[in-house]
């Protein structure tokens, strides 16, 4: 994130808040409007305590039911999408590959006829997954970028939509299906997460259209909306690799502020449910029974891992092959960051030159992009395959039936290796480099000895070509327009460069022995690396991983691979989805600071220029405020002059909100937010000083427009309304956390994720406002310049780091109005009415 | 947690910390000692700044690595351990079992040899068990209370020391192998959180001892230590379990306070190496080579769940099954309630009855429970036992060498099934329950047909007798004076129910279809049920029971069983764990507070009352001050008088620090430890006002007694140095973590968990301290005394609820002084040195 300057925090001036974002035009994949933080922060103002006062058991106990059937449904929908791509995908694909088979088998040296079919069949697939993204743009590639930026705390629009969910949905079967180096598990989490956002939303929907009163029913803050979206992201995981607890600690890994047992519990069970369902459903069409076997079906299934000679005893590998998995880690660090590098500059090519000429374009790169691959994919077969011996006692039987002869002689057991690969789901061919070796030999043509190596199931020269043109064909896939998952591509290269690996291997050591020697373990060795090399994730990847291979004595190798990867890797660039979000410019919160900028205090990070409301502010006046700023959120503070001291603070401008640039005696009350006090406005709530005060509003009222608040403009007002009074004391959040000037940098990551703030306000110890924290202070870019500063300052003023008192801001940075005094600001007539001392 | 009063708020004066409590003499299980709480929270002072400003990238890499290393050895180190443990039970048992059972063939008809030898084996491990738990009274038990305590933030005392773990070790092979119905793996995860503990420490002191420096090497703070031990705890889930990913989230679940990625991963990692130093070293038994194959060998191994034929086409479970599991676990959850009541009758007894006398008397009533034990089992084998048809080819090769025939003629291929039970390790017994099914009948010894009910396998009354006496003699071992966990014996017990329940099911239901009919499946719910019933734990117990079962197929029934048990026994009493830290009083943070409680505010709970310290106190003062309380950190704060408005305070008490009972007018400006004075005592940190100041400690300096810092008594000071001046202001945390007094009590929940505080000052807007929240006001009972007094207020005072403004403290209960001017506490003369104003 180090070189995208996303917001110029020069040269803006509003800075309350990360918000007005406009995202670069010329980037379509998210139209450019307003991306806001959510707000995990709960809101204790008074119409919320009249709420929850309400609470009996009761309702709590309701309202947790509710919960408990909420995540069930998630998971449930969740299961049922997941199912039904899949389904969709396998009927597609067999569509395609056993049509254009049968013509292999009939013109059997004519390439044209067979070819083109494949070709055009691919084409048109590819054709309707585009069209899908051409329709709603924010179904284009894998979704785990923005279901990533979510989780951390972005609002990002259209993201969680149910028109979305559909177009990626059926999006994804046809990309997939077309032939694209493209997978369906990251369209299946994000599809998780729209129904995650989706189901409760539309049953409060429900509920409010058949008359129910829906009080305790709705989604009605951030809060419970991400915690639903994690949810359904988890499920989503669960389904798409039937890894529930990978799903579980993807959301934690990826989103999750605060580790909430309840919230994870009722998570797992999300993604628990979404399994079983998903289960229930794939044995149901294998078995044609509804029970649950001991054969365990995700969607991804690897297969299990066993010997040779289908014994149990056999050895997988040894504690030595740690030091090779070491080393396969760092080349598929090196491999995923090259491939990283170079999607980066496709992708950059890609924004400038092709998504600004608009949808027609996009979708022509995807047609061009089906034929080159399908093309290619035809020759290579043709050309660059071999003819290779089938010892079909030795392959299990499930593999059996992806045997390709192609035009290899049938008759002779002859397989061509390059058909076989490529003419096969990629599900399918990775279950073959993990599992399929034939004991048979490279010149197996001409030799009928069998006692030969193992790894020359597939010619060596062949997997190389095919790991050449797969990694140029995803690296240019990657960023399309057509829903496209990353996971199975990126296993699929990496389990081609482990078989190589293990060729490579077995031919320096002359290991023969196959009970000694298995070569399923360094292609699924080599898969998570080139995939930990890419993606950079660390904890839910490794368990995802062990849960996909089901057996977790792989646990400590995979772990090793994918830390080496990462660690390698980071050393080039970051993972693809990070470059992706840099791309699009979404102001990600990293997990910490760099402990290079431990030093860095709060005071340092914040902006000292705010907007700020009184108490009880005229119409007029925040209205002024709210059309002026795009600030989320306003300190409510009030004026001092301390005559008084201990308790009493005298109002000076009780009507009013003010810039000042001096905040030295700006005592802090509260937190407002926008979006309540244009819910205020909207709803009338102000009032003459000499009439009658208002019966306020509900919580349930307050939050009724959630999430879509009317916008400030669409507000009507009277002149006459100008000068009445809103009461924000009443609405504001009484507590916001608050935070020290001298709190160093990691107390303040620390308060942000754990706790999902959107703003954090800089008090000092009198109670005055010093400034504010929000996202966009946080980012790395930002943070890098304030350590640059503080460097450069240190080293001019010495004995610097002595001086504990609490310096008002960045230096240089603050305008204070010299010589203007709080009552020059003050000049609307202030209200007589006494207000009670706050 | 709701009726003990471990501490009485009303009538002490002392609350700025949980501290100094004692805990009750009769309770030998922790000698009588000062229990305090553990601090997550890092102190930014000057000296701290100061240390890390030194930190260049080449030493951050270094701290990064010396960590990974320092946590693959904590994982190693457990592996080991637990390894150890295992081999020394299945040495001692085998020692035990193979002696007997020779004897009984010798003796086929006279018992009595037999029996004295098995008996007084039995006996004379259990004493030796217990007279390591004589040596060392922490060492008794299970381990997870002391271990979930230590997680949630309680230090107590010797409980990971290297002594203890010595104890434990050794003391759980003899209880394990002497026949008493207690498991080995709480102790197993004990150990390692004792590694966690002693391994950086041993090393720190070791490189100390060699010369070297150790500024970088040592662990100066509970938060690298309390890092450390809950790796340990993983890594001692993992080997006892094989779950690694369990073990994360053990520790995840009972004390990590924030999801901290780096800190998981890390975690993780040590987890794995545990879990595969006890694959290599078990595997290398085993098989003789040094290789992982895919035969999984954690240290508990349920085996593989199957279907009966031995293909992989059976069904395991239906969804219909979801109801029956539903139901088994509300049966689990009752028999768990009823276990955890009658331990803690007993314990409670046992507590006044036999503890209070000694350890010899601890020692007997061991001995008495291992001759109970030993003689109810060899008698029930000979008096309750059925003589069952064998099926050989049913049974696995692996089960077939633990049936015992015992009095049954071999030839005709009978055994005695309450002698298999009984006359086994409980592993192996859980592993027979889990998957023995002989297909042969009842009556098997009159009929030969084979073709009859799966269960009849174990004759129901065998069941049933076992069930009872086990339940009882495992009720009233945990809690004697032996190291003995709770997981296997809970798991057998709960086994044997699943298999009753399998009958009763088959006997109704008519089933006899073994593909529809799997008796394994009911035993493992009966085993999740019985367990979740006694423990309550729900996330890493469901993830804990998937990777031990291998299958993620049974994960939503787990997890289904588990949440129905945990509700019903939730309904009659606490955990069994719980149960037993209320016993001790331990005071357990729990994770939120009752949603119920949700309109308590910071101010109802908060103490008033403190103690607090000037800036700059004088000696004589500041050793008056600690002697008198046994506060574990005091604010630092100023008196105001505000003269001035925005920005300046004037120093009243410059010298001193005094207890005030109205606290408007104290400005927080930090926060200092005990342990920092007294280091700063200890070091001779102090001057005179005229003199030149102290060049002052460094980081490590201020750090070096940590974990045992001296008590105030112990240091000696002149008359001379009563008079000088103490510099608060530089080693005190300028930053302590503050809240609002309006902050409702979730906030401060999600703060103290999420943050693992140990103090949490109350600051109203003014800047003033209005009081303190520690560990003990967030404990259930206070929180549920206050509520009382909330609900009766606001029933009296009409509209109070619309008052926000801080009310300071709880009404009645603050005692201010009225009429006593700020200037009457102040009669120390007050230095003329102009100190900065800070």
């Amino acid at each position: 994130m180090s070189n995208v300057n996303w917001i110029d925090s020069e040269e803006e001036e509003d800075f309350t808040e990360i918000s007005p974002l406009l995202v670069q035009k010329r980037d379509q994949f998210i139209s450019p409007t307003i991306i806001e933080s959510l707000d995990y922060d709960r809101c204790p103002n008074e119409p919320y305590m009249n709420f929850i006062s309400t609470k009996t058991k009761q309702i709590i106990s309701y309202l947790n039911l509710k919960d408990w059937i909420m995540f069930s449904l998630i998971g449930v929908a969740t299961g049922l999408v997941a199912f039904a791509i899949d389904m969709g995908v396998t009927f597609l694909s067999k569509l395609k590959f056993d049509n254009t088979y049968k013509y292999v088998k009939r013109y059997n040296s004519l390439l044209t006829v067979p070819m083109t079919i494949y070709i055009g069949v691919s084409l048109l697939y590819c054709l309707i997954a585009s069209a899908f993204v051409a329709f709603t743009p924010e179904a284009a590639g894998s979704g785990i970028p923005e279901i990533k930026c979510y989780l951390n705390g972005i609002r990002l629009p259209k993201v969680v939509r149910i028109k979305t969910l559909v177009c990626k949905a059926f999006g994804v079967m046809f990309s997939v299906a077309g032939g694209l180096p493209c997978g369906k598990e990251g369209p299946m989490i994000h599809s998780g997460a729209a129904l995650g956002a989706g189901i409760p939303e539309g049953l409060s929907r429900l509920v409010k259209r058949m008359g129910f009163t829906e009080s305790f029913f709705g989604v009605h803050d951030d809060r419970s909306k991400r915690d639903f979206i994690s949810a359904g992201a988890a499920a989503g995981v669960s389904a798409a690799f039937g890894a529930p607890l990978g799903g579980v600690l993807f959301s934690l890994e990826e989103g999750s502020s605060f580790w909430n047992q309840a919230l994870t519990w009722k998570t797992l069970f999300c993604s628990m449910c979404s399994a079983f369902v998903l289960q229930i459903l794939k044995s149901a069409i294998e078995t044609k029974t509804a029970g649950i076997g001991n054969k365990y079906s995700g969607l991804i299934n690897f297969g299990e891992f066993k010997c040779a000679d289908g014994s149990n005893e056999c050895m997988l590998w040894g504690p030595q092959d740690l030091i090779v998995f070491i080393l396969m880690g760092a080349v598929g660090g090196l491999l995923g960051a090259m491939f990283n590098q170079l999607n980066l500059y496709i992708t950059k090519y890609r924004i400038n030159h092709v998504n600004m000429k608009g949808r027609v374009v996009r979708m022509m790169e995807v047609a061009l992009i089906g034929i080159v691959i399908s093309s290619l994919a035809y020759v290579s077969i043709n050309t660059a395959g071999h003819c290779v011996r089938w010892n079909k006692n030795g392959t299990e039987k499930e593999l059996q039936n992806l045997m390709r002869t192609w035009h290899c002689p049938e008759k002779k057991h002859l397989y061509n290796d390059y058909g076989t690969l490529a003419f096969n789901s990629q599900e399918n061919t990775i279950k073959m480099l993990f599992h399929h070796f034939n004991y048979s030999d490279l010149n197996s043509t001409n030799n009928e000895s069998t006692d030969l190596p193992l790894q020359a199931t597939y010619h060596p020269l062949s997997l190389v070509i095919f790991l050449v043109l797969l990694f140029l064909t995803a690296c240019w896939t990657y960023g399309i327009g057509v829903p496209s998952g990353l996971f199975v591509p990126c296993l699929l290269i990496g389990a081609t460069y482990g078989r190589i690996f293990a060729f490579c291997y077995q031919q320096i050591f002359k290991t023969t022995n196959p009970s000694l020697f298995y070569p399923g373990t360094y292609a699924l060795i080599g898969a998570a690396a080139f995939l930990g090399g890419v993606v950079r994730m660390t904890i839910s990847l490794t368990v995802i991983l062990i849960e996909t291979t089901r057996n977790i004595s792989y646990g400590l190798p995979i772990m090793l691979t994918l830390m080496v990867a990462k660690w390698v890797g980071d050393l080039f660039n970051k993972g693809l989805y990070d470059i992706h979000i840099e791309l699009k410019h979404w102001p990600l919160l990293e997990w910490e600071a760099e402990p290079l900028w431990e030093t860095i205090r709060a005071k340092d990070l914040m902006k000292s220029n705010l907007e700020w409301l009184n108490p009880r502010p005229t119409v007029g006046r925040v209205v002024e405020i709210l059309k002026r700023t795009k600030h989320s959120a306003f300190p409510v503070c009030m004026y001092t002059d301390s005559q008084q001291g201990g308790g009493t603070l005298r109002r000076n401008a009780a009507k009013l909100g003010i810039t000042v640039n001096d905040r030295s005696q700006l005592r802090l009350l509260g937190l407002i937010l926008r979006s309540q006090i244009v819910t205020l406005l909207k709803k009338e709530q102000y009032f003459d000083l000499d009439g009658p005060e208002l019966e306020g509003l509900t919580h349930n009222q307050l939050t009724e427009f959630y999430p879509k608040y009317p916008d400030i403009d669409d507000i009507t007002l009277t002149i006459a309304d100008q000068n009445k009074i809103i009461d924000c004391k009443k609405y504001m959040n009484p507590c916001p956390y608050t935070v020290s000037p001298l709190a160093p940098i990691t107390k303040v990551f620390t308060l942000f994720r754990s706790l999902g703030l959107r703003h954090l306000i800089v008090v000092n110890n009198m109670g005055e406002v010093e400034g504010i924290i929000t996202r966009s202070e946080l980012q790395e870019h930002h943070i890098e310049r304030v350590y640059r500063d503080k460097v450069e300052k240190d080293n001019t003023i010495a004995g610097s780091t002595t001086d504990l008192r609490a310096q008002p801001g960045l230096g240089g940075k603050i305008q204070r109005l010299e010589g203007v005094s709080p009552s020059e600001f003050l000049q609307i007539p202030q209200p007589t009415r006494t207000l009670r001392t706050f």
